[in-house]
């Protein structure tokens, strides 16, 4: 049954008030799609579809809605009811909510959840957003070193059922160090006696720090093929876990903010369709007026070479494709460089490496640009060979330098610390469509005056 | 301990021929660090040292190691050593590992697997590159309906060592059709008596065919937060799974692809140290050259207003503003459309919508742009009250014409199945600049002359 038919049928079962055939139906879905279906609903219809719920799927269908919709829920919903939802949700879904929430409706969910939850809750909200931190959850299975194999699959059984995940269980010290993990399946296999201790992977535990960033976290989660990882604070003890579910997002959160920064725009939070006008205005005017000013340079040299172009006004003619060609082959350096860099498969220290592959790559580029144009001249315009020689030579001049500008420029702005992603297309063009151009009309008065 | 001190301690050991100290070192690591280690060894040192690592992490490391190494690495060892290393392998990575290899090598490889695994992974190989087929693996437990939760368990027990992933079990029917999943947890807490298929959860499962695309499967993980996926067949028979590890994987090199699509490359596979000048440049000279003949209509439209620019050659110093101005506003535009078609937030349903909310910032973001530039012309440059109309009246029409272009083709592009990935910065630019120069110079010749 495809998704129209699915929302037709549940309307209907709605619009019918038939209150039970509309819970069962919902009862047959992922509650991702559940809340995919509540985007549709208003008002009174969104609070009595959500009530319909059986308990144990609300607080996961609640941490897929919107923000929107979320917001209207709590406001129309009484404080039992919100008790009762904060204490069913996962404590690290419940904290990417209240993040999201205006101050009024966090201060009543907090006043209304229960003081061991309110506690929690409060802990992880002071971490700075996008630590590490921010979004572990501190719903996993620890074990003192010196439990058995035995004791620790019966808490298993007991406790599991609110935890996060339960196949990697934690190993700590008196002192909550982090000692290591155990797999759930070798704690399955183990005799009963085994201390969890001796059936930790051998190889060195790898966790991160609270205020890491969670780019950091994302690295190393996919470096190590991770499904979940430890997050601990200074004094290596152990505080929270991050599991693979929650890392796609980071991933795909992270992609997302470069694709911004490298289309020069500043990078926002909220979905296309769901951030306003002016918002997105906001975002987009800092770079474009940077740009646009730089741009009054490259006009200035133009209007420094008046006088060669008063004599030609045709030349100008090659600006745009002179501009447009060396743009393009910097933007796709620095492209491959930033991304690259994202993924830890070039470092600093490849700089001479890259520069050097760059160079005998726009040798090849160049050669074949520089000589389309030069024989498109000849034959196929009325300029004469001494121009076609001009043009071409410029472009080749301008793939080289184009090429060199791109991949060193987010090279440089990682030794010191800038985020690559920013030198990008927009700013590479800038300063390459000066270069281009200066050494056009430098060429052209030396040869053509 | 640092990582240079890590390697030096290494060498050191591997220098002095102390293979028991060396092998004792290299358990302290994880098998991704020591596959890293492996990259700075050649020859017969690289053979050495995977001989010294115990069998049980050998086939760990030998899938993080690159291909370079792994291909010398296989030429160097025995029949028997390689059969043991294959059957060691998960098959998934095996698989991913024989795509890369050359065919002689590949076939040596499968001469030496038992028949088992060499049927199982010559069906592998036949799903076509970057299909659900061919990055899922068949190591998962799979139990028939009418199962007791106790015998699936002892299962588990006997055979899950050899399993990707026991957390995730499948129910499936006598004709092999999969009827759900059973999360492991559910089944440590059942009654010993339960059959699985009560077990399941209670909302459809969801899964993925063998011949969906890579991006599909990624897209569908991520929103279901699932932590793996089941591969079934056109007649819904259960025959793999894919691992939220392997999906990560599959959401870089996905984003990867954008990125290259989006500054004008085609995709490439390999890393960018590792990817031969040649072949970069390859990859690159296509859109360039597309690119560069393009430009030629923006020159012509410079030339078709050849007079106006004989009596004015310094309006030519507004051109760079103007079609960089244009590119930035198109491309910010085109990026954020890419990126909402690319994470399912945007869809083509919201044509008009988008156009709408482009069509109220580019009237925003056009007035500042305008403004600042008619007050720069007017207080800060020798240039009349006229041309610093025309030049504001053109910078904002190119804002809001670049914005429309920016969110629409890449919009148009997902309607008729290109990958809207293409409709971005260098395309528009393009198309952008020729829209640019022939409004400014139509108001300039119209007002100005």
């Amino acid at each position: 049954m495809d998704w129209e038919k699915i929302t037709a049928r549940l309307n209907e079962f709605l619009a019918k008030g038939k209150h039970n055939e509309l819970r069962g139906a919902l009862m047959m879905l992922n509650p991702v799609d559940i809340a995919e279906y509540m985007k549709s609903l208003k008002g009174e219809q969104l609070v009595m579809v959500f009530r319909i719920l059986p308990k144990d799927i609300s607080a996961d269908v609640f941490a897929y809605m919107d923000d929107g919709a979320r917001k209207a829920l709590i406001e129309s919903i009484g404080d039992g009811e919100i008790r009762a939802l904060i204490s069913d949700m996962f404590l690290d879904d419940a904290v990417d909510f209240l993040e999201e929430m205006p101050a009024n409706v966090v201060k009543r969910i907090l006043q209304n959840a229960d003081p061991h939850t309110r506690e929690a809750l409060n802990q992880l909200l002071k971490y700075p957003e996008n630590s590490a931190g921010s979004i572990m959850t501190i719903e996993y299975c620890e074990f003192h070193a010196g439990t058995t194999a035995r004791q620790a699959l019966d808490e298993v059984k007991r406790t599991g059922i609110d935890k996060e995940t339960i196949y990697t269980l934690y190993v700590i010290d008196r002192g909550r160090h982090l000692l290591g993990t155990v797999a759930l399946r070798k704690l399955i296999l183990a005799a009963d006696g085994a201390p969890v201790e001796t059936l930790m992977d051998a190889s060195a535990c790898v966790s991160v720090k609270t205020l890491d960033d969670q780019e950091t976290v994302a690295d190393t989660v996919r470096k190590y093929d991770l499904l979940s990882i430890p997050v601990v604070d200074n004094e290596n003890r152990l505080v929270g876990i991050i599991t693979a579910d929650d890392i796609m997002d980071v991933i795909e959160e992270e992609n997302t903010e470069d694709f911004e920064k490298m289309a020069a725009l500043l990078p926002s939070d909220g979905e296309y369709l769901k951030t306003s006008a002016v918002q997105m205005a906001i975002k987009r005017m800092p770079w474009l007026i940077v740009l646009m000013f730089s741009a009054i340079l490259t006009g200035s040299i133009i209007l420094h070479f008046e006088t060669l172009l008063a004599g030609a006004v045709g030349l100008t003619a090659f600006i745009p494709m002179l501009m447009d060609t060396g743009g393009n082959c910097g933007a796709q350096a620095s492209t491959l460089v930033i991304r690259g860099l994202a993924l830890n498969q070039v470092q600093f220290r490849d700089f001479f490496k890259v520069l050097w592959k760059e160079f005998r790559v726009s040798l090849m580029v160049g050669f074949v640009l520089a000589g389309l144009t030069f024989l498109r001249l000849l034959f196929f315009s009325e300029w004469d060979a001494g121009v076609a020689a001009v043009v071409a030579t410029s472009l080749y001049c301008t793939v080289i330098l184009s090429k060199a500008i791109g991949c060193s420029l987010p090279l440089l702005a990682k030794k010191v610390h800038l985020d690559p992603a920013l030198m990008a297309s927009p700013l590479i063009t800038t300063i390459v469509d000066m270069c281009s151009l200066m050494i056009f009309f430098s060429i052209a008065s030396h040869y053509l005056l």
